[in-house]
């Protein structure tokens, strides 16, 4: 059975090496006005909170196995009140007036690594430029700014990250992974310097093999000033 | 109208100077097994999540105004199930089988700027050591564990406690301050070492006055280090 007043919400953020995008799904129509949204659900009456972030993720886009962790609880009293909505709420809740919370869920992803695929009222999933989100259903696009002031925050504390760039790695695919959440560009110069300054990375004796342009040297992780 | 499902728990942490607390109420006796919690309630159905974790912790314990951040949603579906915790349910509760997701909030203060007092169903309102915490009703000891992590990130990463000190500070002071956050004891030498080599306190050219030990040096946050 499903609880009617509680949903989870989750929003997978998806790096492809140059730029970060977020995963949403396209509603099916039922004259709703607006059809994009995060994939979210309710409750069952018996399950937990971690657990039904996976299973709707998996329900609606097919995903499973990411590290999903709580990004924050939405409950505005009108958070699923607004006329643009409603016709979808007719159409698939049993109580569409029911007030509903969300605890909202995120992951950060190689997005090589998973291929979404659309179910349950998913007509499609896709991924979206994290800086370029269109208008989402009920409060995602809140959800989605405060999962990304989360994600910055963990970037720039150097939380996470590092699995999304492979063991050995040049400075430029710091960079680029820094820009992309962070939606800022730095001067090459002064990044690398504080990268090196801050010990985030340590030099190789390695050079990239197999590029036409004079090959980078190669850095990995300094695991001790990653571990907190 | 209170919504049956859904509650918010407050986890207060008051700094002495010394040591780290946490606020714990004592439960009214209604002969359940375990009296010592944390202050927390039912939401309103017209009430938004923020709003109702101000409004129960100031019904139970008078407090007020204090900066409340959520630290995370618990909906094991049994975690207010226990046999222990039943009488105070069937007590104050008009349906104590309900399944009730909680909305955990936090904050930090200086214990010598509020003064808690007792009223709703808590006899009695006390601050307890955060590293001597007594058992605790329905999973409110995994609620401040949680929260405790996420303060011990916090301050390990200078983005919480800064106001606990005043202006002008000791060494000493600072190390107090993380070591009771942390739990941990350090050497006094290492600590200062690192707190001037990551920068995060500028030394002043002043000393204590009013003491009867030789005077130790201020200091002062450094502000480019704290902001993110």
């Amino acid at each position: 059975m499903i609880n009617p007043n509680i949903s989870v919400d989750c929003v997978v953020f998806g790096f492809d090496g140059q730029n970060l995008n977020v995963l949403l799904i396209e509603q099916k129509d039922v004259g709703q006005m607006r059809k994009f949204a995060l994939p979210g659900d309710h409750l069952e009456e018996d399950e937990d909170l971690d657990t039904a972030a996976q299973r709707v993720l998996k329900e609606i886009t097919s995903l499973s196995g990411l590290y999903l962790r709580q990004s924050g609880a939405f409950g505005d009293p009108d958070r699923v009140k607004n006329i643009k909505d409603l016709p979808w709420l007719q159409s698939n809740r049993s109580n569409p007036e029911a007030r509903v919370i969300t605890i909202a869920y995120y992951a950060l992803v190689k997005m090589e690594d998973f291929n979404p695929s659309a179910s349950s009222f998913a007509e499609r999933v896709f991924w979206q430029s994290a800086h370029n989100i269109p208008e989402l259903a009920f409060d995602h696009s809140k959800i989605v700014k405060t999962a990304l002031s989360t994600l910055r925050q963990e970037v720039s504390e150097l939380r996470v990250g590092h699995e999304l760039l492979p063991e050995k790695f040049t400075l430029t695919q710091v960079q680029s992974l820094h820009e992309s959440i962070l939606n800022s560009s730095f001067d090459k110069r002064n990044f690398r310097k504080k990268a090196l300054n801050d010990s985030w990375v340590i030099p190789l004796d390695e050079k990239q093999t197999g590029v036409f342009h004079k090959p980078a040297r190669l850095y990995s992780w300094n695991k001790d000033r990653l571990s907190i």
